[in-house]
């Protein structure tokens, strides 16, 4: 790979993002290529000399290459500081830590936000249709040109633990280790169904406009925002709900009307028209696509273990929560499973907690004396401090 | 009551629809009052010379008064066929049975699409936000022009199932007995936040014109269909959806595009596009505010036993599903510890069924069997064959 590296101004952002610009097209599962390719990215931490320090984080469906430090876009505190950053089991002080947007993500990566090479007009649904397994392949590139060879550990929860998986399928010899976090190994119906109904209610915004938006100077707002609100019901428990705002109401009684009465009503409406505002509805589309489309034992005539043979030498941790009802833990067990089938060292532990599935991004102890102590046992094989 | 019944056309529809017309307003729990009420009911049986065998079925969210026979709008047969009809738990050969259209419904009861009789417009927003113990009021008042003074039972699931509840705590001495299905008495943050995405997606709808689209000839259709397919997904179960669509598509191979590839997707896309045939987008508001209000213990500081201490000589029965995860078995046992409390007479039995909270509605042999055990003891009770 001759790529070279560069820090640019996002136009789009006004912020400084770090984009790799690959030297060839990315090839995509669907027989389509990606041309001018470029992964917005960030790191922390310094590749030893060994160049075996290196640890790659994969996000969520909605999230970004912001996982620890400060999110230029949001000012808030990246996704994942509650596991990564100085003193938290992802250290950069051991490790060369690198998080990349998703390809078909809207936040410096190439997407459907993008402009098209060939027509000069941004893509919309123009852009090819994406897979778990596309999103992957580009990482493996951005790893090429920041002359990684092999990762520590890959790990990423919800979609990012499905990266995961993949990279233990198609690239099990550039990884010591993988940890795969609220995730599955292929998208349930009832997963998909739930995606389906946040990308018609997208599409029934006239504002969408085929996906042109950008060309007209509007924005499918209304219906991203209540494809947003649906969505996050899924990644709570009605416990957490329950506990955190149970019959609560925003004012002394019933206002008889449909303002927002509850206060259930006022949290999921803010988490509507915040999310509008740092995310764009076409990427909703393609990387909910994406992970509907994912179904690592389905590539492999069924047989989830026969997608891990490449990876006997690879050290598995596999995690899930007692109340993550999206990828409930009956979905890692099968994950396991497989791994044992096809004689993968894998360790597993289910984590007694009511906060539901984004529970991986909160402050869960368990989860990261999980993480600690599976890093620390791994680092030691690998020679790391 | 003087008020006379009748039968009439409804030039809405097209079909006969019996409506009783009230001879007063209807006091509304907001301190509203909706004059010219009128309640379109069906019945099936006959009064008997004791008039001890009227049964009063209470439908859920979407449903009607065609609990059996065939519904005329729909062309379908009645949403209960499996639980009412001859040889069936509820019989017309042993059982008056009544069912009526809630008020703020769509299928013939005064609703926010009915004509104000102040303006000659229909409603819209301007209709009175209503509750649960408005609609049951309302039925009530049905009785009372059908000459019904008590009920043999009255039954309902779902949002059918709270009318039953508030039925015992307003009127417990018109009851003999109450079966209260897939229910709760208090609708929780789940189930609001739930139920505010379908009412932001139909609000989102531009069509939707702040409620009076049907003075501009309009319906928001995509709205309604989107807001539909969400609560689709929560009527059933996650086995349900994979033993019946798992990943199975729809032709060979991915389209790798936004079509419907996966069964599961059509088949919601369908649920979608078939409800807005035949429900009202206002409606769907009204009702689901009625239920998102819908809290008997916070009716009586808290404590639901006391709702019921008026009941204590009805006969209840509380019906659950195991997979029903809307109305979770917890919330019947809530039920049923307030009716023990109280010191009334309650069964109370968890169905093993993988079907969701639309169990009720299915072929459940077990819930028939249940009912009609429950039916027959208290028949004999009753004095009724």
């Amino acid at each position: 790979m001759t790529a070279t590296l560069d820090r640019r101004k996002d136009p789009a952002r006004g912020s400084e993002i770090m984009r790799f610009p690959a030297s060839k097209p990315l090839r995509l599962d669907s027989g389509a290529k990606i041309e001018n390719l470029e992964i917005a990215y960030k790191t922390w931490g310094e590749l030893n000399t060994d160049k075996s320090n290196a640890v790659l984080i994969c996000h969520a469906l909605t999230l970004d290459q912001y996982a620890t430090g400060s999110n230029p876009v949001t000012g808030k505190a990246g996704w994942w500081s509650k596991a990564v950053g100085e003193g938290k089991p992802i250290d950069p002080a051991r490790h060369f830590i690198i998080c990349a947007n998703v390809v078909g993500g809207c936040m410096g990566s190439t997407g459907p936000a993008s402009l098209n090479p060939k027509t000069g007009k941004p893509y919309g649904l123009t852009f090819p249709v994406l897979s778990i397994g596309d999103m992957v392949r580009a990482q493996a590139m951005l790893l090429d040109g920041l002359g990684v060879e092999t990762l520590f550990t890959v790990i990423g929860g919800s979609m990012g633990g499905m990266q995961v998986l993949q990279w233990a399928a198609d690239y099990p010899e550039r990884l010591f280790s993988a940890i795969c976090v609220a995730a599955t190994a292929k998208h349930s119906a009832q997963n998909i169904a739930l995606h389906e109904v946040g990308r018609q209610a997208i599409m029934a915004d006239p504002d969408w406009r085929g996906g042109a938006y950008a060309d007209a100077g509007v924005r499918p707002e209304k219906g991203l925002a209540v494809a947003r609100m649906g969505a996050h019901i899924t990644y709570v428990s009605e416990d957490a709900l329950q506990r955190k705002f149970g019959r609560g109401l925003k004012r002394d009684g019933l206002s008889w009307s449909f303002d927002a009465d509850f206060q259930v009503e006022s949290y999921l409406r803010h988490q509507g028209v915040s999310f509008v505002e740092r995310f764009d509805a076409n990427a909703y589309l393609y990387i909910t696509r994406a992970m509907d489309y994912f179904d690592l034992p389905g590539k492999h005539s069924g047989k989830l273990a026969e997608a891990f043979t490449g990876a006997r030498d690879v050290r598995f941790c596999v995690l899930s929560f007692t109340s993550d009802w999206l990828y409930p833990t009956r979905e890692s067990r099968e994950i396991v499973r497989a791994l044992n089938a096809a004689g993968c060292r894998a360790s597993f532990l289910e984590i007694v907690s009511d906060k539901g599935h984004d529970a991986f991004l909160l402050d869960e102890p368990e989860m990261h004396a999980a993480l600690t102590g599976f890093l620390k046992a791994t680092a030691k094989e690998r020679g790391l401090k």
